[in-house]
């Protein structure tokens, strides 16, 4: 028995009682499509495991399924912990090679997923339960041509348009290949990354790497809508996986419509990094940046009253005859009912690295976007957004990013397998 | 009744439930010297709190105290996220500008760690509990000539000896002012760094400022000292608490010693930005990396056996007649026995910040340690490490600092009143 095999068992038995609970069929509710199963923490579960480790708690003990219709990481609730992680192939390296990084990648995400260590692992995670971990696939509009699959390139990634707020980064943004790595616990989170690069090898090469936060679970009394680093509640408007067209909206249909067949089941991301300038923004009082949002900043309410979840009334006037939810409001631009309809599953993580070379916190949002079409979700929004957004002098749009994310592996496939194999 | 007033008066409500267990006595075991009170989850005291809000978890209702003996954030448990920021003082400002500086910090500090919004916030932190944050305030060498203090610096402050193997940037290292912030939520976190930034105004600028991160509370199955990014055990020499000569070691003595008044019940903390160069290290078979160290990988256990916590068998050899742990081994180096008792609490936080402009991660430890003497604490350890350690190929110290963090504050008193006013 090698060293890694003994790392691998001790391990296993740790997380026993994570299979225990999991071969019982335990299963906390899911927001989203993608199954969470999880050990029930308590000393009689415990009692399961081999070696009589204590249960994991929830944090630690919550898996995320890799298998599936969707690939994880998509209706997932939000991690405290992102890693975002854009590639190139290398020199030579081609559908072959893709194909077998993505192979590795499929062994490597369904084992750490699980709970599992890799053959060779760096120990990082170890002690730790899979706490939902979840890494996600996609790939970039230069994948197909470096691939020979150019004709198998679907429209979906054809470039977004320029906007003129923009201020992208080329070296930050897009990448033949995209990873979405997301965890209750930072070292979990990291160790997953330093996993995925390991097994990128020679065939792939980091173009970017950016890492996000979001609140910790427990952090507040019960679960609400994230806030980022502005203090806004964001993501009040989001999809929800029970409205009867968030699957239509959000996943690409099987059979027709256009769309590749590999891409039945899967979405496009979206990813912007946005500095917020938080300087500015912390200078403006409280009711004038509540004007920009449109909403108030204690519990996102719409300032035409209600509670987070009432509709914005954008026709209601204030006594001074002026529109309650300004023209420029940001909630106002951004509502489905001003674009078409045009829906996207926002599911971001906030960043901060510090302060920047011109003195500002470097901070903001990892603005993750998930849509079946990208001109029918984001663009218009950003279209719009880009014309008249109060909220457009407080942020900076600093690297983009649009990757197709084939849908979820069958049992014994690994993720893309439609898409290189057919 | 302003807007800022209604933010505080929300974000009071929601923490009723904390107060009410607080007053109410409930208090949960702290590791160490700083008290920890915490609302019990549950519906029954979420009754208690005005406006019904359901209880915050543990996680996110768990406060530290401001005031006491010694300042919070040094036997404080871990927390999940980190930031450390040094700041200089203004051209122009001198003593009084800092006293001022001092006592808004404390203010600020106080109520954040209490759960309250200062009165013109930002608002990230709405919603969570104070999640234990904790805010620690040191003064470094400069400080003293700044402010006319020359005669007052204490001896602790001398100058760190240079080390052979030391790569320091000076503009990462130093400052006339330090601030070590903790919680177990990100935006927690953030609001407090945040906070204290706005704080300084016109009498300080940010020197440098670092982030870092620790296991998340609940991601492991009981309680366990933390690994590192190298994916070893860190910490398991550290003096306890509990130990009867833990106060004298740690924490300076009031009265004699030639230590001043001032700094009774103080600490010194010495910050090293220790850069691991993991592309190196992981390359490394496990059977190699546990030489380095002298201890198992998968639990801490010393390479002679036993336990985390059995004692290093420094003699023992093996079947082939060397010593088991080998004579370069980065844990006989350090351990307190090899020199001469020195001892120092280690209070790391892990970091990561992406990838560095040679292509390899930037990442490692914001190793941050405590000690009542510098000399007798991390000095001669680090020189023993620095003449033979085996770990030293795999690690860089990139940036340096050493604090003189004064005691904790009485009641109506702000950090480091005792050297301003005195």
């Amino acid at each position: 028995m090698t060293d890694s095999d003994n790392l691998e068992l001790s391990r296993r038995r740790l997380l026993g009682t994570v299979g225990a609970a999991g071969a019982a069929g335990l299963v906390v509710g899911a927001a989203g499509g993608a199954g969470i199963s999880a050990a029930l923490p308590g000393e009689d579960t415990a009692g399961a495991g081999a070696g009589g480790a204590p249960a994991l708690t929830t944090v630690g003990a919550t898996s995320v399924m890799f298998h599936g219709k969707h690939q994880a990481g998509i209706t997932t609730p939000l991690q405290s912990r992102g890693h975002l992680v854009a590639f190139d192939l290398a020199p030579g390296a081609g559908r072959k090679e893709a194909a077998a990084l993505l192979r590795r990648w499929s062994v490597t995400a369904k084992a750490l997923m699980s709970g599992k260590a890799p053959a060779e692992d760096t120990g990082v995670a170890l002690d730790a339960g899979p706490s939902s971990l979840t890494v996600t696939f996609g790939f970039g509009r230069t994948f197909f041509d470096r691939t020979g699959l150019t004709s198998r390139r679907p429209a979906g990634l054809d470039p977004l348009p320029a906007f003129s707020s923009d201020a992208l980064d080329p070296r930050r943004s897009e990448g033949d290949l995209w990873v979405q790595i997301g965890a209750d616990d930072a070292l979990v989170a990291f160790h997953a990354l330093r996993a995925v690069q390991k097994d990128a090898g020679d065939a792939a090469r980091v173009r970017w790497q950016m890492n996000g936060f979001n609140r910790s679970a427990g952090a507040t009394a019960k679960p609400m809508t994230a806030r980022n680093l502005m203090g806004q509640v964001d993501g009040t408007g989001n999809p929800k996986p029970t409205d009867p067209d968030f699957d239509r909206r959000i996943f690409v249909p099987a059979g027709g419509g256009g769309a590749p067949e590999w891409m039945a089941g899967g979405s496009y991301a979206v990813v912007r990094r946005i500095r917020m300038l938080l300087d500015d923004w912390e200078k403006l009082p409280l009711d004038r940046q509540e004007q920009v949002i449109g909403r108030r900043k204690s519990d996102g309410a719409p300032l035409t009253g209600g509670t987070e979840t009432t509709e914005l009334d954008l026709n209601k006037l204030g006594p001074d005859g002026k529109l309650v939810i300004p023209d420029n409001a940001h909630s106002r631009i951004s509502a489905p009912e001003q674009n078409g309809g045009a829906a996207m599953l926002r599911r971001p993580f906030s960043f901060h690295d510090g302060i920047g070379p011109d003195g500002t916190p470097d901070a903001g949002l990892l603005f993750v976007c998930w849509q079946a079409d990208p001109l029918r979700g984001f663009v218009p929004v950003q279209r719009k957004l880009d014309r008249g957004d109060a909220l457009s002098t407080f942020i900076r749009h600093e690297a983009s990013g649009l990757f197709a994310v084939p849908g979820g592996p069958a049992e014994g496939e690994y993720v893309g397998q439609r898409l290189l194999e057919a």
